[in-house]
């Protein structure tokens, strides 16, 4: 049991995990959700626009990742702006206590089409923030919008594989080896 | 006044081009689609799911450019494969006789939410296409992942250049000169 006491959205989220496991997403309802959490389902949409919606509560990764590309030194190429972004989210979003969540909740959002194009799209909107923050900071649009994808990319092959419950990577030194990798990989 | 018939499937995205130009997106319905193009409703619905899909009618792109990169010679890096993946979009499917209907098309999806949403979608589809024709190359799962995305950008950014009316380059050139650039910007 986890020894703080989770806040409703965090609780939602958990059930509806426990719900699409047992019965598949398109078997729960938003009230089963609200049940199984203990609470009413007005709280749930207190919360969350619908169901499809309770496994992208908040959005905890854009607000560090950007901060820390942002306050980066000015020397800094565009690439290590970045990389400076992604130790950010390896120390206080993708810890070690959140492994086991991101696993569950990875298997979940694989299982289910309305979930893969959710999570796309929010990729995308991550995307766009990576390179508006380059932008912020001098890079040319093309160069901002090239380096983004990359990180991007970087990123979501990271999660994959830290996500990976046998895996005991940080999550911030798998990112940067991968970005550097994926950087290797397009500059031949 | 085009020479050549139209068939149903661009008749009905022609008309609504204009329609959502006139009154907007949210203010013109299937029906109003169909009968400005001499069709019945039934048609539309044989041609498409609904209205947001009416501008996402035949995937003109991913066939050819995945074609082309399949039949790169061997030697080529996934780099190479993928310019003449662009040579042959040029050729045959963003020609000049095409731009101004792109250029019509583009408008319209900027001016709303759900068909940006679309093409977003549409665009991760293609991505997903190259990396697979890159791997399917023998390319590794990163480098083809990561050659996709600056491939995806590169058509991306060429479209949006090559789709305003008073651009006169040929898609193909504008593409790989592009792709060069964002190649550029992410090897230092």
């Amino acid at each position: 049991m986890a020894r703080w006491q989770p806040n409703a959205s965090q609780r939602l989220a958990d059930a509806a995990l426990d719900l699409f496991a047992e019965r598949g997403y398109d078997n729960t309802t938003v009230l089963d959700i609200a049940q199984r959490a203990g609470l009413a389902k007005s709280t749930f949409f207190r919360h969350f626009e619908n169901k499809r919606a309770v496994l992208f509560g908040e959005d905890a990764v854009t607000g560090p990742l950007v901060a820390a590309i942002s306050e980066a030194p000015p020397e800094a190429t565009p690439l290590e702006a970045v990389g400076r972004g992604i130790e950010a989210l390896g120390q206080s979003v993708f810890t070690p206590a959140h492994r086991a969540f991101s696993a569950r909740r990875r298997t979940a959002i694989e299982a289910h089409p309305d979930l893969q194009e959710r999570e796309a799209l929010k990729g995308l909107s991550l995307t766009g923030s990576i390179a508006q923050a380059l932008s912020d900071r001098g890079a040319s649009a093309l160069v901002a919008r090239a380096v983004a994808e990359l990180a991007a990319l970087a990123l979501k092959v990271a999660y994959e594989q830290w996500s990976d419950t046998d895996n005991a990577d940080d999550y911030g030194d798998l990112a940067r080896r991968i970005l550097s990798d994926v950087q290797a990989a397009v500059s031949k």
